[in-house]
């Protein structure tokens, strides 16, 4: 197995991080792998605010609930950006884009842009012995996220990444079986047993690890989750932002 | 530099493949990373289909217009799936589930998930010295795609990726300036400068490239893609497989 591979199956969130600065070749090298991603057409149909301004940063944990969104080395917030490609259009020619922009198409391929840039990203971190972790919770209030980043129309924010010398080593969180995400021609839909299966390793994994145990499975979590209307008003800033309106 | 960030540095989309297949042993690998990739509040929302029959394989092809989509070592189909969370609802709590399945904050964390997990397999297979190109022509077609690989509801075909033994080596194509697309604490505007410089730079690179030379700028590319409305039927098909629908 060779080290990107080991990097890759190492992986797990940090949370909690040393009072370190990452330093300027780090962020270069972070910032650099997560250009070097694939995108859609070319598009580059994404953005990145690095928020280092305490107060923002501050205010930014308070939406997410989340300490370690103010307590880390570098937070990255990651955005879907249609922006820059409208920047040199005639007045004509930015109301005939608008029907690509603005569509489902359009969103997806902002979004994927910005996930493979991120997971570039993360990866380069890992590799540095960094610690990384996904903050999806900046969508708790998203109108709020885009005004403390002042972003145009046409820049949605989508999710953050904080990154630092880890000050834990968290177990690793078990995955589905592969034969459960993975199928060959055609989707099988009896996965029954492989969830089962998961279930137990999971509810077992609650109750051994070092931190935070409890009484959980799998299924429990995603029927709690699912069954709690959540993030409801993502939709409709999403649409006044200028992405997925036809 | 470590080996991981030259692999993630040194990555150009591959579009010829020798004919040799991937080891089992390399697939595991692959499909392992793509698993350990970060998921949103653990609901690892995607699928992969290996597609390695040839009839389906050339089916696909035909959709995408793109030769080798059957001409490769192994093509994977990542989907947003948010179909196993709901296998051990009630019928009571499925009903309650779909605002918060069918929302576009679910859509988003899906979409987001299947590409973490992509990109993942993407540098597991380069650092093996496969090559590999997305394929996101798979949505020309993608109420056909989802037939060819019977995807239930909540299932719903994203992109592709072509994996081999890569038997050309593309120049590496350039990216916009990092300063052009990350910013500290605020969206910054203004970024004609960056774009003029960037035109200039992708015209020579056109016309200096080894294959497929032409006359071009990214800001012309851009301009044509978008002012000619594209794939405006993915927005329906993705709420007919019931994503994105409140």
């Amino acid at each position: 197995m060779n080290e990107t591979i080991e990097t890759i199956l190492n992986h797990r969130s940090i949370r909690k991080f040393k009072d370190v600065k990452i330093s300027d070749e780090q962020l270069d090298l972070i910032l650099s792998s997560a250009q070097q991603a694939s995108t859609s057409s070319y598009m580059m149909a994404y953005s990145i605010i690095g928020v280092t301004d305490e107060e923002k940063k501050a205010q930014l944990a308070e939406i997410t609930g989340q300490a370690y969104v103010k307590n880390n080395s570098h937070l990255l917030i990651f955005c879907a950006d249609l922006y820059r490609h409208t920047l040199q259009a005639s007045e004509e020619q930015y109301e005939q884009m608008l029907a690509n922009l603005e569509n489902s198409e359009h969103f997806l391929v902002s979004a994927i842009d910005a996930a493979l840039a991120a997971q570039n990203a993360a990866l380069a971190a890992e590799s540095m012995d960094l610690g990384i972790c996904y903050i999806g919770s900046i969508r708790n209030q998203l109108d709020k996220v885009d005004e403390i980043l002042s972003l145009p129309k046409h820049v949605l924010p989508l999710f953050g990444m904080v990154i630092g010398v880890p000050d834990h080593q968290p177990d690793k969180k078990p995955r589905l079986e592969t034969k459960a995400i993975y199928f060959e021609n055609e989707y099988n839909q009896d996965q029954k047993d492989e969830l089962q299966a998961f279930d137990k390793e999971i509810a077992a994994y609650y109750q051994s690890r070092k931190t935070n145990t409890r009484s959980d499975s799998w299924t429990d979590q995603m029927l709690r989750r699912f069954t709690n209307p959540m993030r409801m008003d993502v939709t409709g800033i999403v649409k006044k932002k200028g992405f997925n309106k036809q």
